[in-house]
């Protein structure tokens, strides 16, 4: 009895030290140490400023495969999204999709207006991995680069305001709603879809987008004449490789940053799935147009390396090595043939974002089905997640495009269209002192 | 007293376990652990990169937005910065800036020529947030961001020789001794004025400079004929678009770092706060611009993105999320009255330099007299801040000037001038193979 | 007795406390607590992605310093390094460059094909610094820089099936076996030979590939005539900048990656020492280009910083901060003379690969002879590792350019060059829209 009073007392000088520690290291109160969780947070501050890159990364790509006569505009929407893309998420496109206990019935949920946290909100009690204000704003890149990809779909004849109506629709409540499905924990979560980082929920949904606009929309002028497709050449490829660079490089942020923590491991596991997929989707799309077009398109290695990117996205950290460089082959296989088939039923993609995203995203999700070492993952249940995120998107892009279409109008006139949508809608070339002539 | 022994004997066997502990996380002799010391230390780093980068976005901004016959010449001024802000600044502009004990009446101190350090240097024990070098580093690249912003207001028309030895005494001297009242903790320190990440300290101090360039070197020719303004397009968009995005990158650096560590709420909180204000000045501008001149105009919401991030500067850590929204709206409509309000009294920017770095980093000070949820700061001080730094700099700078003025002279000939400074002070033209015309 | 076993007793408690936070810390078992170890790992991580970008810069700064009708083709083979690199890497490079037990004589080792690692791997257990997945990403990034320093030299003439598959047998087979000497803990590295972060290993070898290559291609049509050197411009000043920048930016990670963990003290040393050396190569290739040629170069300019970089990183964490300031001077003094000295002996390269990477990188190494602080580097210890690279690479290179151009030829045909790669070798101009005239 005495012998367990002692070791009461000597317990209470042993505590205080472990008291003392334990707040330093964070770990007994929040299941990780003060150290761990800024760690983890640096890398997910470091993650949104990769995924932030990305959208310098789509303007350069998509003004470098459309005409200088639509540099201007196409650099005016791309740099316009993200702050469309980060206002409205603050607004409302967070509590959107991150209703927490508000979601109803799995489907829908909204946490209410602005964004404000409490104390908690910066400690690892919120999440171990990163602080609310980095979770907002990670998030938020990411939505922005969904209108991003609609941006490429409908460029080079688009009105100017009705495509700023639509991105915020879309950026604000449509990918938001969508999202919460899978990732603020709704039904398709629920039934173990599973999306990494967003070939779907990202990728995919702006593809669908895109293709609800490119229907609506009609193809460029002179794109087909009596049944001939006539390639319209980029204005500028340095922009185009600028814009890939940036984009893979954004990559590292939006797949390596999806693991929600700095985790050694499997973070760095992701970066090196993510980096042969892209790489593996270069040579698939250089070895096919080498073959069938007889000349090496740079073009075409280059949304290569996206359609790799795309479609190791969903899975990249469920999948082997040796499976991530399938993956981004077939999806550097896949992008040259969707570009051909997209040209046959006559759907104008200035810069070839619905072979890139959409089919290589509905590949990437599927091909976790396939390849994942996880065997909770079903080739099912993906194809599901696949065809309710293309219904829903596709419905509600087609349905915002056609009440603008119907209302303020969707597309230029032909002659400003002919003339280019710089001076049109913006009074001001791209280049000015270089002697341009316009190609149609 | 028995057990006190026992408890003794026993203390002996967990003291040295904790002792053995203490070191690992290093928090007991440093008052922060080498874990935490080394991930602030990083953040550190990676805020110097993204500080870096903006140098490449100060470079391509402004030659996007002046003529290719001028290319070659800005280039080489903006690419040369760095250089000449880095060793002057190991050579003694570090040492005016931060003088510690060798400050004289909290106005100005220099604690010796080069940099050195002892073991402690690279300790917490010199600072819990950085080593000596990754201070000397951070600090080394804000000063020339100083220099660069004068790059753009006398654009195009400045000599060469006379820019290089403005730069140098402006980034060696002025900069330092000026940033030294506050961040050297000397007498505007000591009074309470406030500017997080400079504000005023780099961004009107730069514009102050500017100004005083502008009216020693008078307009562009062909600027301003019989009382009408003839605006001189930029040459290439995609660069000023390029240059704005690394600029709003390397901002997460130059605010996130400025926190000095890598506490994961400030730093993120700084963060948001500097990307709202990013897009609601961007927002503001387009806003003004559209209705203004009808069209919207994409380098006015370049620069209103540029506005928003310099007027957040001051306060991104101490401002609401909904301030910040606000602080960067006004400043994006303040640029674009700005740019109005400087051609009308006939100072030639080519690069809107002023409006964007004098007026809203002026804007940005005061707002934090005005938003700021410390009730210790005040407008009035504010104020005194941004007339003792606009008294300073621009009396510092016009004698600087003019000193090269009535010796080598400021202005390149007219000749030269016409023709572009690329073939006069380079031989080189900064395109070759595209067919260009002047556009005076 | 008693005594002691209450003390036992108390043990019982103690240590469950310290078994449940060592685990936690890491740091009983690995050396390096787990949080230490996730810090280390972001910043290779982080150093990843700077060199990966380096790419892009390689890829503006060749395609900047050429002709506009070869940009396509330059793109084409920059963009592709990479993806061959990182494949080739993981399918033998990494297990040929770090044989470990493998290693035959000190000279050869294979570890066997393919990347691969047990749960040992993604711990502190494989290494303090970084993970197994980490190590393959960081030095497969590393090796794909070295093709494309070749690159620059054969540029504007080269076959490019033929510059593919040398690129894939470079970057696959000759630096990995050559990098084995030292940092695959060789025979080199036995004997004390030191290159930090591969001023030899990397920078010469790549300038003696291409030296071979330049050999055995000859120059270019038009750049030597009647014992005249014609300078052929390059096509545009922007992107030469934006490649100059990205390859510094990269450089923190090249250099600050090579500490191999995130010691702050000694990585923030090495980033000074590295921006200091290349502020003084800018500097002085400045003022050698402005005293000899009269007029200050930027692409002289652009070239003196490349050389000042490549120059510190043999030593740049074993060199005083004034030694770098020197060393980086003297290279961007050295980088001047060596482009003349290669026009004078009618070596052909376009880019001044050779004076920059070849000139600098053995400067660079056998500095570290003369200035390093530590006694055990010897000079002629440096010379040795100096010719023994320069054996093996010129040896391996020169060999497998020969063997091309005896079978499917090196070199595009003569009418091809003068109409240029792009439409030659891909059926695609670079720009469309701009009138662009060829200068011969």
């Amino acid at each position: 009895m005495k012998n367990w009073m002692k070791s009461l007392m000597l317990c209470l000088f042993v505590l205080p030290v472990a008291a003392v520690m334990m707040p330093a290291i964070g770990w007994a109160q929040e299941g990780v140490s003060s150290e761990m969780f800024t760690v983890n947070n640096l890398w997910m501050m470091v993650s949104t400023f990769l995924v932030f890159i990305m959208h310098l990364g789509f303007a350069t790509l998509e003004a470098g495969l459309c005409r200088s006569k639509n540099t201007t505009n196409i650099l005016f929407k791309n740099t316009l999204i993200p702050a469309i893309g980060l206002l409205t998420y603050a607004a409302f496109g967070f509590n959107l999709m991150y209703p927490g206990d508000f979601m109803i019935g799995k489907f829908f949920g909204f946490a209410g207006f602005g964004i404000t946290t409490d104390a908690a909100g910066i400690t690892s009690s919120y999440n171990v991995g990163y602080t609310y204000w980095t979770d907002f704003l990670f998030q938020g890149m990411f939505a922005a680069t969904c209108a991003t990809i609609v941006s490429g779909c409908v460029a080079e004849r688009v009105k100017l305001s009705s495509f700023l109506i639509f991105s915020t629709v879309f950026v604000g409540l449509v990918y938001p709603i969508a999202g919460s499905w899978k990732w603020g924990a709704g039904w398709l979560d629920e039934m173990g879809f599973y999306d990494f980082a967003g070939s779907t929920l990202v990728h995919s949904v702006g593809g669908w987008g895109g293709l609800a606009g490119i229907i609506l929309l009609g193809p460029r002028i002179g794109k087909y004449v009596n049944g001939k497709v006539n390639p319209i050449m980029g204005h500028s490829m340095p922009l185009c490789v600028i814009g890939t660079f940036l984009l893979w490089l954004g990559w590292f942020g939006f797949n390596g940053g999806s693991v929600l923590s700095a985790d050694a491991g499997l973070v760095s596991f992701v970066l090196v799935t993510t980096s042969l997929a892209a790489g593996a989707g270069m040579i698939g799309s250089m070895l096919v147009s080498w073959t069938v077009s007889k000349k090496p398109d740079l073009s075409m290695i280059l949304n290569g390396t996206l359609a790799g990117l795309v479609g190791i996205t969903a899975g990249a950290d469920t999948v082997s090595v040796m499976s991530s460089v399938i993956i981004g082959f077939v999806a550097g296989v896949l992008v040259v043939f969707a570009v051909m088939f997209f040209d046959k039923v006559k759907l104008d993609d200035p810069v070839g974002a619905l072979s890139v995203h959409l089919v290589c995203g509905v590949w990437g999700t599927l091909a976790v089905g396939i390849f994942s070492t996880n065997p909770e993952h079903s080739f099912m249940v993906q194809l599901i997640g696949v065809a309710a995120y293309g219904a829903f998107a596709f419905a509600t892009a087609f349905a915002t495009f056609l009440v603008l279409k119907v209302t303020i109008g969707l597309r230029v006139h032909a002659g400003e269209e002919l003339r280019g949508l710089d001076v049109g809608e913006h009074g001001m070339e791209a280049y000015s002192g270089f002697q341009t002539f316009t190609v149609v």
